[in-house]
Protein backbone atom coordinates (compact mmCIF):
# COMPACT_ATOMS: atom_id res chain seq x y z
CA UNK A 1 0.00 0.00 0.00
CA UNK A 2 1.33 3.34 -0.84
CA UNK A 3 1.21 6.18 1.83
CA UNK A 4 2.38 10.07 1.58
CA UNK A 5 3.40 11.78 4.74
CA UNK A 6 3.41 15.63 4.91
CA UNK A 7 5.66 17.32 7.06
CA UNK A 8 5.28 21.33 7.12
CA UNK A 9 6.29 24.09 9.70
CA UNK A 10 3.47 25.12 11.91
CA UNK A 11 2.40 29.01 11.61
CA UNK A 12 4.47 31.10 13.23
CA UNK A 13 7.23 29.77 13.35
CA UNK A 14 10.34 31.05 11.16
CA UNK A 15 11.49 29.32 8.26
CA UNK A 16 14.71 30.94 6.95
CA UNK A 17 14.99 28.28 4.51
CA UNK A 18 11.90 29.67 2.24
CA UNK A 19 13.14 33.50 2.66
CA UNK A 20 16.22 32.56 1.14
CA UNK A 21 14.48 30.92 -1.60
CA UNK A 22 12.06 34.10 -1.98
CA UNK A 23 15.36 35.83 -2.01
CA UNK A 24 16.65 33.51 -4.98
CA UNK A 25 13.48 33.64 -7.00
CA UNK A 26 13.63 37.52 -6.99
CA UNK A 27 17.63 37.52 -7.97
CA UNK A 28 16.62 35.05 -10.80
CA UNK A 29 13.67 37.37 -11.64
CA UNK A 30 10.64 35.22 -10.97
CA UNK A 31 8.08 37.30 -10.39
CA UNK A 32 4.82 36.85 -8.61
CA UNK A 33 5.68 35.19 -5.82
CA UNK A 34 4.87 35.99 -2.12
CA UNK A 35 6.31 33.72 0.16
CA UNK A 36 7.13 30.54 0.27
CA UNK A 37 7.59 27.71 3.08
CA UNK A 38 9.64 24.60 2.48
CA UNK A 39 8.20 21.48 3.60
CA UNK A 40 9.22 17.57 3.24
CA UNK A 41 7.55 14.95 1.70
CA UNK A 42 7.90 11.36 2.38
CA UNK A 43 6.45 8.53 -0.12
CA UNK A 44 6.19 5.29 1.87
CA UNK A 45 5.23 1.45 0.62
CA UNK A 46 3.60 0.05 3.45
CA UNK A 47 3.53 -3.52 4.03
CA UNK A 48 0.62 -5.45 4.05
CA UNK A 49 -3.37 -4.63 2.64
CA UNK A 50 -4.92 -3.19 6.44
CA UNK A 51 -5.56 0.29 6.10
CA UNK A 52 -6.01 0.85 9.47
CA UNK A 53 -2.88 -0.94 10.87
CA UNK A 54 -0.59 0.65 7.99
CA UNK A 55 -2.69 4.43 9.09
CA UNK A 56 -1.27 3.37 12.74
CA UNK A 57 2.46 2.50 11.98
CA UNK A 58 2.41 5.70 9.56
CA UNK A 59 1.39 7.64 12.42
CA UNK A 60 3.91 6.28 15.04
CA UNK A 61 6.74 7.03 12.32
CA UNK A 62 5.93 10.42 12.00
CA UNK A 63 5.30 11.07 16.09
CA UNK A 64 9.04 8.85 16.35
CA UNK A 65 11.28 10.32 13.52
CA UNK A 66 9.88 12.22 10.86
CA UNK A 67 8.24 15.09 12.25
CA UNK A 68 9.13 17.06 15.28
CA UNK A 69 5.92 17.55 16.51
CA UNK A 70 6.99 20.37 18.62
CA UNK A 71 7.47 22.69 15.80
CA UNK A 72 5.71 21.28 12.76
CA UNK A 73 2.74 19.50 11.55
CA UNK A 74 2.58 16.19 9.88
CA UNK A 75 -0.33 14.69 7.57
CA UNK A 76 -0.81 10.88 6.64
CA UNK A 77 -2.57 9.78 3.34
CA UNK A 78 -3.16 6.66 2.33
CA UNK A 79 -2.70 6.39 -1.95
CA UNK B 1 -3.38 32.69 -4.20
CA UNK B 2 -2.16 29.21 -2.34
CA UNK B 3 0.08 26.57 -4.36
CA UNK B 4 1.94 23.60 -3.61
CA UNK B 5 4.79 22.73 -5.18
CA UNK B 6 5.81 18.90 -4.90
CA UNK B 7 9.55 17.57 -5.66
CA UNK B 8 10.29 13.79 -5.76
CA UNK B 9 12.91 11.61 -6.96
CA UNK B 10 12.39 9.84 -10.18
CA UNK B 11 11.85 6.24 -10.42
CA UNK B 12 15.23 4.78 -10.36
CA UNK B 13 17.32 7.72 -8.83
CA UNK B 14 18.73 5.84 -5.53
CA UNK B 15 17.78 7.89 -2.14
CA UNK B 16 20.41 7.08 0.31
CA UNK B 17 17.82 9.54 3.06
CA UNK B 18 15.13 7.48 2.00
CA UNK B 19 16.97 4.10 3.20
CA UNK B 20 18.53 5.74 6.12
CA UNK B 21 14.77 6.50 7.41
CA UNK B 22 13.82 2.67 6.68
CA UNK B 23 17.14 1.63 8.97
CA UNK B 24 15.93 3.87 11.77
CA UNK B 25 11.91 2.85 11.77
CA UNK B 26 13.28 -0.67 11.88
CA UNK B 27 15.76 0.22 15.08
CA UNK B 28 12.51 2.47 16.88
CA UNK B 29 10.41 -0.89 16.52
CA UNK B 30 8.02 0.39 13.83
CA UNK B 31 6.96 -2.44 11.72
CA UNK B 32 5.52 -2.53 8.72
CA UNK B 33 6.97 -0.40 7.01
CA UNK B 34 8.61 -1.64 3.55
CA UNK B 35 10.29 1.32 1.65
CA UNK B 36 10.68 5.12 2.51
CA UNK B 37 11.50 7.94 -0.66
CA UNK B 38 12.01 11.23 0.75
CA UNK B 39 11.34 14.56 -1.20
CA UNK B 40 10.53 18.26 -0.50
CA UNK B 41 6.88 20.11 -0.21
CA UNK B 42 6.79 24.13 -1.14
CA UNK B 43 3.88 26.05 -0.12
CA UNK B 44 3.94 29.21 -1.54
CA UNK B 45 1.73 32.15 -2.07
CA UNK B 46 1.71 33.52 -5.23
CA UNK B 47 0.53 37.56 -5.74
CA UNK B 48 -2.87 38.55 -7.82
CA UNK B 49 -5.55 36.37 -8.72
CA UNK B 50 -4.76 35.30 -12.32
CA UNK B 51 -4.05 31.21 -12.08
CA UNK B 52 -2.60 31.03 -15.60
CA UNK B 53 -0.41 33.65 -14.55
CA UNK B 54 0.49 31.69 -11.39
CA UNK B 55 1.10 28.68 -12.49
CA UNK B 56 3.39 29.88 -15.43
CA UNK B 57 5.59 31.80 -12.59
CA UNK B 58 4.99 28.08 -10.23
CA UNK B 59 6.67 26.46 -12.85
CA UNK B 60 9.27 29.09 -13.87
CA UNK B 61 10.42 28.62 -10.02
CA UNK B 62 10.29 24.69 -10.08
CA UNK B 63 12.36 24.84 -13.13
CA UNK B 64 15.06 27.31 -12.43
CA UNK B 65 15.36 26.49 -8.41
CA UNK B 66 13.37 24.34 -6.89
CA UNK B 67 13.54 21.07 -8.67
CA UNK B 68 17.15 19.73 -10.12
CA UNK B 69 15.32 17.99 -13.21
CA UNK B 70 17.58 15.80 -14.44
CA UNK B 71 17.36 13.46 -11.31
CA UNK B 72 13.54 14.78 -9.63
CA UNK B 73 10.01 15.48 -10.86
CA UNK B 74 7.66 18.47 -9.60
CA UNK B 75 3.85 18.87 -9.26
CA UNK B 76 2.28 22.05 -9.42
CA UNK B 77 -1.03 22.54 -7.74
CA UNK B 78 -3.19 25.35 -6.87
CA UNK B 79 -4.95 24.96 -3.68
Amino acid sequence: MKARVTVTLKNGILDPQGKAIEGALKSLGVDGIASVRQGKVFDIEVAGADKAKAEAALKEAADKLLANTVIENYRVEIV
